[in-house]
């Protein structure tokens, strides 16, 4: 790569997130928040409560970090330009004469912008993660993973949290366990990082950075326009059929356990009648708890 | 002021809270646990749980603000005079013959000295969390606030989740959102105290700790004897209508967005049916979860 | 005692946990795991989320002792090689072909072997919890005691807030006040051994540990073969005589309290009908609630 273009990927990993992308991520944030049901009301009737949502909305990652490293969840607060800022944009989308926000918000580049800002917010705290991760355990690259992870997509972690202990929301089970999509693209994004940060990655961290930005902006303004999830379904199932899938070919012990043995001899539909039935197993758990 | 009044209040700040004011607290913390339907039930069956909840109502604001500020939880437990203390409050309380204690504290006068006594240890636990949030974050005057106002009222949130993991309690949603009368007026305090530590309000601590010990007993003891509840409604209010109000004026842009036009052109009730509104959306989602 | 048995008690006392122990208390543990409905279906369908829910199992009580003393709860994932081990038998229990490890453990012997060696990783956990505490706050023996308790037998907390949290588990008020029988022993040993720490007990740590480890062992093989659960009920019935039923002889006042008076003297049938009372409030309470 020649000079030019690491002198503008270098630039590019110099920017500071304040105050604009801070704007736009606190804008996402809140304004998701006053999607959900009822937070309008919820604003008048409380302010003090919808506040403190609005700032778990805001800060979550960071918070979850902090508990995770055992550092002062309230840390977050000692930033207080960062905090009055996230206020501020809570108190405009909420109590704004005429809604004027939330009709600016409806306009659909604006939204683009604001999501694509966000997104590259993410980048930065996942490097912030890892990093300040490794201030802590040097090596200690499982927690370097953990960390970034939690920093940029634990927002939504606490947020579900939150909403349990309200009451809100009530889990079916298995909602935890179903990462949503920026959730995995963060678990990716802090995988390489940290193996980045670590020298296992023969990049330069702004190139990289560069890179899982653009990358990040792209899919999320694709499936913002399409409206179609784009999936990581391939990688994943690679990567699930080379972990978990290679017993398959064993098939002679599968059709042993089973009471009727079935005729057809492919991996793939072998191992199928062992999760029905467990799933049955779990049916028969769920009628007993009833 | 005069220097005797100068030094009354001096010596008032520097009353220490053990042992008689310390008794006090746990005193009422114990009996209202005490009150709660089965705890005597489950004193009897399982002491170990009935005194690990004890302690959680005796020293649940300081568990609160040592989790607030990555201090250990199990902090309180050094403090062995204490904990011995709160415990032979615990152990008397239950287990004493012909339930001696209970029949003392039924006397009203009783009731009155040890509520009003629980107060006073109430404005010295905001202060010290206040001066130790200080110790941490030099001019965090946020945290200052919040640390004050979980050691002075956090007690009963941490007894709140306690119930609620525990499965004795369901939250409706809003449960949360409410805040006791108790706890506006700690964080009331929390606030003035903070703002008096950092030298924005002009009177000494110990002035201020005499008189909002004053005003906490006057208030709790008024509620106690005409058993009604003295509100801070009218300063709510206030502050409401100066913060969230003023966009009421702007009544056209709410009857825009209304589908009949609306004849009652005063502010306040225009932006009722908004209200309205957003809480249908609650009761129509709520339907949608039942 | 001769020197030849001190010899044999102190190289039991410094023999390593790893790598056999360890792998014998992760083997049960996630064994455990795995025999909860559902549980090898989510390991297919979600794998990362079994594989969290393994790593709780296997150090659940040491990621409570680290919440508890404010340490990081992610502290375990810098053992990179436990870490890994826990891991690669997580992979080999859900995911070996043909199930050979579930039925290599359902052969009789190998699960008593690792039953047996699990209980010997308890005794190590609880001696490292007391000196942990130790190392933080000298002679803190409230704080010794729970967390050794917390890192001996924390695991089962760990794993039923995890549950709770992701609605597996309802509490039914009283189930989290059981303690289950190695609850109750872990918490023995905890206090043993923090006694024998302050000097309280003139018996020398090898030994000590010798001692509660046969006894662990030998009550865990015992259990297992004859499949009664041996109770700690004569103990603990003293012990709560002791404490709590000695106000059973002032049994005339028991009676003042009552509307019809019970003709038989004795202490332990006149305390009755004050538990059947405080137990009649609950059942009304409950009904209230419902």
């Amino acid at each position: 790569m020649d000079s030019s273009w690491d002198d503008l990927t270098l630039a590019f990993s110099h920017t500071s997130m304040f105050p604009f992308f801070d704007i736009a991520h606190y804008l996402v944030s809140v304004m998701a928040m006053k999607h959900q049901p009822g937070a309008a009301a919820v604003a008048r009737k409380n302010p003090v409560s919808s506040w403190f949502t609005a700032m778990l909305h805001c800060f979550g990652g960071g918070i979850l970090s902090c508990v995770l490293l055992a550092e002062p969840p309230l840390k977050f607060l000692t930033n207080h330009t960062n905090v009055l800022l996230a206020s501020s944009i809570w108190y405009i989308i909420f109590f704004c004469p005429c809604d004027l926000v939330s009709q600016a918000y409806s306009f659909l580049p604006v939204q683009f912008l604001a999501a694509g800002m966000k997104e590259v917010t993410r980048t930065w705290k996942i490097v912030g993660g890892v990093t300040h991760a490794n201030s802590y355990y040097k090596n200690g690259w499982i927690i370097m993973i953990a960390i970034g992870w939690a920093r940029g997509a634990g927002g939504a972690i606490v947020t579900k949290f939150e909403q349990l202990v309200k009451g809100d929301w009530k889990p079916g089970g298995d909602e935890w366990l179903k990462m949503s999509y920026p959730s995995k693209l963060t678990l990716l994004g802090s995988v390489i990082f940290t193996f980045q940060h670590t020298k296992h990655l023969a990049i330069s961290k702004h190139n990289l950075m560069f890179f899982y930005t653009a990358f990040l902006v792209t899919t999320k303004i694709t499936m913002m326009t399409t409206e179609t999830s784009v999936t990581l379904a391939p990688l994943e199932d690679t990567l699930s059929r080379m972990l978990f899938g290679w017993q398959k070919q064993f098939s002679w012990c599968e059709k042993k356990s089973e009471t009727k043995p079935s005729s057809n001899g492919t991996g793939s539909s072998a191992s199928k009648p062992i999760a029905d039935a467990s799933e049955n197993v779990k049916k028969k758990h769920n009628k007993k708890t009833e």
